[in-house]
This record gives C-alpha cells, structure tokens and sequence, in this order.
C-alpha cells in the first residue's frame, strides 16, 4: 500500500469517527469544497455548506454510527476512486428504534496542492436493511 | 473535449442505443471483463457474464430506451470518471405500462493496452419517477 492509498485509508477512518462525534467542523475539511454527493431518488447535494446544513439537522435528530470497509482503491496521479461498503446505525436521539443503513459507496477523492486528499464526488447507495 | 473524452461519449452513446436494440453483444465489448456494476439494495453484479444473463432476462420481458445526459467527464492517463445523468423507459412487452426510472450515476472507465476505453466500474443511483 502506498502512501496515497494510506493517506485515503485515514480520511475514510477520520469521517467515520468524526461523523459519529457528530463533528462537523473536523468532517468538513475532509471534502472539496465543490464536493457532490449523490445519492437515490434526490437531487445533487453540491458543495460543503449543503453538507454542513444537512449534517446539522440530522445530528440534531438523531445519532449515526458506521463502519467503512474499503473494497478497493486506485490511486492515478493527483486523483482516485474508492469501492467501499459502509453499514451505518441510527439512532433517534427521541428514543426510537435504531435504523440499520446499508450498501456500496463509489468515490471520487483528489489530492489538492498542499498534498492533502479529499473528497470529490460520491455516490452512496445505501438502502435500509433489517437487522 | 480531448480525444479520450470523445472515445468515452461515444462508448456511453453506442451503450444506449445497443442496449435499447436488445444486443447484448455489441454491450459487452464495451465493459472490462471484471466490470462491477453497484446498485441500491443488492450484492454487487461481477463480470460480463453476469451482465448478459441479465440483460437477456430483462430484454425477454422488457424493452428499454433511455437517454444519458453527461454531468462531468475526468480524465488522467489510462482512468476516467464520469458524473451521468439517466433516464429510463421500461415498457413491459406483456402490453403493461411504461414504468420511468431516472438518478445519477457515477462511473469508472478503464483504457485498455489496445486504446480502446471500457467501463470498469458502475454505480447506478437510478429510482422510479412518476411521469
């Protein structure tokens, strides 16, 4: 595994555990800011403030905990593509049941000037599985 | 628009209209043979021959026309991403009705040592739409 690859290993590991910190501030530096996220049945959600928004009012409704395991990753250059499955559970923080998420997510990650990677586009697949 | 750009429209265009004529074998030259195709709710589907059992169950009951819209093409060396937009007609051949699917769909193309350029990796966010 090269340094490339580590260093996007970190990033998904870093926006897991801060996802379920519900910390916004140290998720978003992880994208670009043009970052789109894609998902079934709604329009793109496209750039950080749009994710910031709706990372906010969820975590005020409920708590998100997941695992990333990555399928594979190809690093070319100043750019790459992940294949990962990701299982979230969450939570209503009124006390209701848990809710089991899960499915494939394909990204897009670019490495910005300063050597920093993050992410770029990204299509989320996941539906709600019974547990 | 540079000349893989070009080769990657055309893949996507020559795709569309094949598919929509039922022939499968003009489909698959136009996909790596470990291609895998990501969709909402199910395993991910390995290989061309997966693909064409598919496709020829689904051709015996349905036909289907659709038109790609290209959001975004990146290119580096022999990889591209592409951001498309598609739209589905699925009309039963039984006579029912026409059902409508439409999403994003984010994809990964692959140039062979030949030079020619096949999807490699598909994650297609389509979901029925009411017309």
């Amino acid at each position: 595994m090269n340094q490339d690859e580590r260093a996007i290993r970190e990033l998904i590991a870093t926006w897991m555990s801060k996802s379920a910190a519900g910390d916004v501030q140290q998720v978003l530096p992880l994208m670009a800011e043009d970052v789109v996220f894609l998902v079934p049945g709604h329009a793109p959600m496209r750039g950080r403030e749009a994710f910031a928004a709706g990372f906010k009012a969820a975590t005020g409704q409920v708590r998100m905990q997941g695992t990333s395991q990555v399928q594979e990753i190809q690093v070319v250059g100043d750019w790459a593509y992940c294949w990962s499955q990701l299982s979230l559970v969450v939570t209503p923080l009124s006390g209701g049941s848990p809710v089991h998420r899960a499915g494939n997510v394909l990204s897009i990650f670019k490495k910005k000037p300063d050597g920093a990677w993050v992410l770029f586009r990204d299509a989320n697949l996941l539906t709600v599985v019974s547990t």
